[in-house]
Formats: C-alpha cells, structure tokens, sequence
C-alpha cells in the first residue's frame, strides 16, 4: 500500500503542528508521498511586498509577481523546510516541483469569464519517475508548483496534485490517499468538532450540499476526494493530522466510499 | 566524462543571458549538473522586506530572516526557473538543494571571531545518490542551500559545492569541472577583458596574489579550483558562460593546473 498524504496550510502555518504531523509521518510505514499546500505564508509575503492578492472562489489569482511569491514560499522555503526536518527523522525525503524530472505537467487554465494568470491545471504525471523513487525508499514531498513544458511554471491546487498522483500511482498500485487537516473529518456542522461523519458517499455529499450543510471551501476537496475513489484509488479519506499515520482501529476520520 | 558547471549570480541576474547559457548547457553532451548561485535576487528581496544584510569578505551574514530569504530565492525562484527552462529544451532536469535526499550535508559555520549565522561548510556529499541520478540520464541543478542532518537549512557557498561535488565524483568518473561567470577567465588587468590566462598554476596564482594584481573576490572561486585541480578532478577551468559546453580548439578559458 503507497501513502498518498495531503496536508493542508492550517498545520504548515504552525511550525509545532508541522512538527507534530511530521513525527506522524515519518512514522508511517512503507512506501508514501507527501503533498503540501502553503498556507498563509505566501499571502502574507505579499502583503509585505505591497503584491495585490485576489482570490476568487477559493482560487488564487496568479499575476507574474504573485507566481515568483507562490514559487518563492511553495516551492523553496516550505517545501525545504518539511525535507530538511523530516531528513532530520531519519526519513530520505526528496523535495519535488511538478518540474523536476518532469514529474507533474499542467496547462495553464483557459477560462473565458476569469483571468486566472499562471494557474495550472494537471495534464500528467510521471508516474515511472515517482515509482522508482518510491521503490529506491526515497519519500517525494512534492510542492504545488507545477510547469506547462515550456518553460512556464504554474501555480497548482495542492489537493488536486494529491488526487492525480494517488490515481497515477493506482495504476501498479494499492493506494490510500489522506487528505489531513484541522478538523476531524467532513463536519455535517462546523461549529461542533465532533459531528465528524465516518463514511460519507456520492448520495449523501450531494445532499449535504444542497442543504449547503458542508462549507464552500470543503467542496473542491470533496470533489477531489470523490474522482479519487470512484476511479481507482484504493482508500480515500479526510481526517485530522493528528491521525495521518492511524490504522484500522485507531483511526478517526471520514471515509470517502 | 562528467561535467560539474558553476554559473555564477551576474548570469542568473540576466534572463537573456540565463537563457542563452542554458541552451548552451543543455546542448553539453553526456552526463553533467549544475550547480548555481543566487546573484542580486536574494539581496533585492531582503532589502524590499527591510532585512538588513551584512556581508564580512564576500560572506553573507544568514540570521533567520535572511536564512528565509535565500531558501526561498535559490531553492525557489531560481532553482525552479532554471529546471524549467531546462525541461523545456529536453533537458530532464531535475532540481536539488542539498537536503533533497541528503545529497549535501553540511556543518554550521563555527567561527570565533565572526558568527556567520545559518552557513554551512560542506561536510559529504551523497555521491551514490547523485551518481545514481545522472546514471538514469537525469540532471541534478543545485541550489546553495544545505542541511545539517538536525533539521536546519544552511545557507552555503555554491564554487564550494561545485567543487565538492566534483571531488566526490571523481572517485568514480572522469570530471570536467566549469566555474562560470561573465569574463572570460583568470585576467590578468581587471581592467582588460582581452587579459585572460590560457593555463594557471598554483606558482603563478601565488605571484599574482602577492603582487594583488588578482582580484580579491577571485581569491575564494581560485583556491577551490585549485582544491579541485590538486586533489582529483580531471580537468578544471574558469570560463565564461558562453563557453560553457565548447571542448578543444573552440574553448575559451583558464585552465587550472
């Protein structure tokens, strides 16, 4: 079974969570991948350096500046920081962009209504390459930074990254594809932490989502979550990162059938 | 032969001559990697965020901020921009900073007179692992920033780690080793660009340096080269970036002997 671990910015912001999340991870037997996201890091960059940030529907706006602040923050300083200290726990990690042996291509988003700039939509995977790494002993920590092939790099969803490589790799592989962050699950109420539900299927996400029970910001996760395990991918499930490395019994989170 | 190309800052600065290095670079036939510096990026960054900076005889004070500044700059922008400009010339690059499968370890400065802050002096270099990858036709870049196996980054010069990495190939393989940068060699009259030294030695560097007539920002790139040359790598020179991948009669350079 390959680990195909997503973690989100909440955790990355607060270096004792990242901390705690990695001990987890390092943890984790057999082969696994990590896929971050950034947090608010970049955001506040930006600030600092007086960069406009639009955000529409949850999606960055990616104008050239905004993309060397994303390259900057995603791809340098959080992806090197999560490599170094998970060297540090005896795990061989290996920090990777979407352009480092081409390991993820996209194409720049093509929206007639919004101007996305240089946000990129994943068009493949080099699954022979993250494969031989995997098989080698090495851990990709993979960054959401990916290139369209010519020369561009491309600003990616963290969560859509985790969704095509766990689907990738299902193609020789069993894969169990965790998407961590900080609650304890799909909540059927935000306010309470523990209305977390174990199994979640197609028929009843839609109907949570009618009755606009799950927030707007879970459904791109969702829908990531749902193409993931109605493709191929083994095991699906959304949880907190307190329980990224918890098997069969211990294990707390939402199921995605 | 495997060939270990520096390119120093003033060539990164300059997308157009970046990219006509690069296109020369990814032309180089057989195994190569190249390691890169920084140049003024990293320094315009930390002046737009109003971190102070210090340099002591070439050496850039890295407190925690500045720490920031470069992983983001070297192991971010430029390390990504580079790789995937490569990729787009069929150059399966891929991008490394020394943690990134421990490939560069290194030690904290400790020095009794001068507290560098977080920068590195090359301790090993994971040589099986870099072998490995140019052995599967990949081509590290590598960015100056290191680890030191506890879980920090080190800020760490790159004519070092071309050196090191050189050396450490050697053990194996036939190494050209290339320091890069915008003259056209070791001159002679600073002042005169025509004044470049076609062969150097270790008798003829210590008359020039006596006499000051090399230039003291030379002085650390001089006393690598030297290292490289004395100890085991094959062929080393001190070239400019348009000469990158000539070989013979059509090179241009200061061969170190």
């Amino acid at each position: 079974m390959v680990h195909v671990i997503k973690i989100g910015g909440n955790i990355i912001d607060d270096e004792l969570k990242l901390d705690d999340f990695l001990n987890r991870f390092a943890k984790l037997k057999g082969p696994k991948i990590l896929i971050h996201g950034g947090g608010k890091l970049a955001t506040s960059l930006a600030k600092d350096l007086a960069i406009d940030q639009q955000v529409i529907e949850g999606r960055r706006i990616t104008d050239t500046e905004t993309l060397k602040v994303t390259t900057m923050v995603y791809a340098g300083l959080v992806n090197k920081t999560i490599v170094a200290k998970l060297q540090a726990k005896s795990c061989n990690a290996i920090g990777l962009s979407g352009v480092d042996g081409n390991s993820i291509q996209s194409v720049k988003r093509n929206d007639l209504t919004i101007d996305y700039g240089w946000v990129g939509d994943v068009e493949s995977i080099n699954t022979g390459f993250l494969q031989h790494l995997i098989d080698n002993g090495m851990v990709p920590v993979i960054s959401p930074i990916t290139h369209d092939g010519k020369g561009n790099l491309l600003n990616t969803n963290a969560d859509t990254i985790a969704t095509e490589v766990a689907l990738a790799l299902s193609e020789t592989n069993e894969v169990n594809l965790r998407f961590c962050f900080e609650k304890l699950g799909v909540l059927t109420n935000p306010e309470l932490d523990g209305s977390w539900l174990r199994i979640l299927d197609r028929k009843e996400y839609e109907y949570l989502k009618d009755q606009q029970i799950i927030s707007k910001g879970m459904l791109p996760k969702l829908e990531n979550a749902f193409r993931a395990s109605e493709l191929k991918v083994t095991r699906v499930e959304i949880c907190h990162a307190d329980y990224a490395n918890e098997q069969g019994e211990s294990f707390i989170g939402t199921q995605i059938l």
